[in-house]
């Protein structure tokens, strides 16, 4: 029986695997400089990190030191939402009750510590943020460990940040709002039947139709966002073929990160409850 | 920077993305019971295995442990000659002299124990294997931990196991010749260019055009097995396309897994000595 860990790996690779996945790396479709073998180092070095949160370390030190390990490629940013959302997942399943109840109390109980872990992780990677609003510049996270002053001085802790973001951000959404969309993908891949991997390309269609996502609105603007999720519904109908939205969008530069995220999030939930690979 | 297990692992991953590796799952093919995601479960469960290589456990318990872990997925025997094959050289990793007289050295120094740990690990999964010659079926590995006790009457170490079966296993032949394929690999797959995949499945027709490979041998008769050695080879020279090949042979329900096992262990060995992911 896999570990709680080794799942959080496996729910990574998983996700990039599964296929057509429109606007992402998947195991057919790759970018010049963001391709199929950085997602697959990055889940490896990101094991480590997931090993601290199953064994119940605090949850800033397991990210980082899962954000470190899957920066180890030459790719750049593969899975830093996923991991974001997964570590506390991966630390409730550690304590044994792997529920929405008990990842939010995970995200709840975190310190200023955390937050800083936090901050310090985004010196290992370049992550699409947005510009923070007026008078918070300070609390920039592309400030990394410059912004840890400033954090304590506040008294900011993990989830202070998450609720700041939580508007704009679909992990920080999740984080702070009870995980609602990570446990319903879980029950999506469940219901579903087939290979692991085809069902994740599936679940991840239905969820790009259902919401905006936030990275696409940060990457590029809220309604190309929009158009996005519109153009993924009408391929769920079947008006347009799913390989062709594909297509379509690695061309245009479009790749739905957070909803990827959510997917791989719920692949973990998935396996950990006993889904069979 | 990734630990040896970690290298390990990702070899592994890295040796099943590579396409078009004609014949043998990757990513772009795949068999209806035996699937690319079966392979990524099987390389997030060596890991384990490795570790305890990297940590100087005696080498049947880490194989075994390994093999275990690679089992715990529906698609049968994944990477069962990889980590056979790759074991040995994270043990030689792990003791800071990754060399081909190090890691048959490992070998060599192997026991009665480790043979027996070698049969026990056939019971978590069916691997294609000749019938033994005559008066030898009491040491057939299929009887699994039955066969211990012929072992240890007759002192057999998982070395003497290797050397009988090197004649018509390529990984045996690995294992008591020295590694030399293992080593030429990673001299290859660093001298090619390009993504790390890509240079995988290069060299992986390079070698199939090369010798013969022996688990075809096995699973066809040694006929199919030259025939597959030109038809790579005409593939290499340019008279029929890689890709035409790959449908080809999995439509023959031809899979060459030994010379995927030699492509594990040179990325392996690549990994370690530095290749960039």
């Amino acid at each position: 029986m896999r570990t709680t860990a080794e799942n959080a790996e496996l729910a990574l690779l998983l996700e990039v695997a599964g296929t057509p996945k429109p606007g992402n790396v998947d195991r057919h479709r790759e970018y010049p400089d963001l391709r199929f073998e950085h997602f697959l180092a990055g889940a490896v070095g990101a094991r480590a990190g997931f090993e601290l949160a199953a064994e119940g370390e605090r949850l800033g030190v397991a990210f980082r030191t899962a954000v470190d390990g899957m920066s180890d490629q030459r790719g750049g940013n593969t899975q830093f939402g996923a991991i974001l959302l997964a570590t506390p997942l991966v630390a409730a399943a550690g304590r044994g009750d792997l529920s929405p109840e008990r990842a939010s109390a995970v995200v709840r109980e975190t310190t200023v510590a955390d937050a800083a872990d936090f901050y310090r992780a985004f010196e290992a990677v370049d992550v699409a943020v947005e510009d923070p609003p007026e008078g918070m510049e300070p609390l920039d996270v592309r400030r990394g460990s410059d912004a840890v002053p400033a954090l304590e001085e506040r008294g900011v802790t993990l989830t202070d940040v998450m609720e700041r973001s939580a508007e704009r951000d679909g992990v920080a959404r999740e984080l702070t709002g009870g995980f609602e969309r990570s446990f319903a993908t879980a029950d999506a891949l469940e219901a579903e039947t087939g290979p692991v991997a085809d069902r994740a390309a599936t679940v991840f269609l239905d969820l790009l139709a259902e919401e905006v996502d936030t990275f696409v609105a940060i990457k590029h603007d809220r309604e190309t966002a929009e158009r996005v999720t519109e153009r993924a519904r009408a391929a769920r109908e079947g008006e347009v073929d799913p390989e062709t939205l594909a297509e379509t969008f690695v061309a245009e530069g479009i790749n739905p990160g957070t909803t990827a995220d959510i997917v791989a999030a719920g692949l973990f939930v998935a396996l950990e409850r006993g889904l069979d690979v």
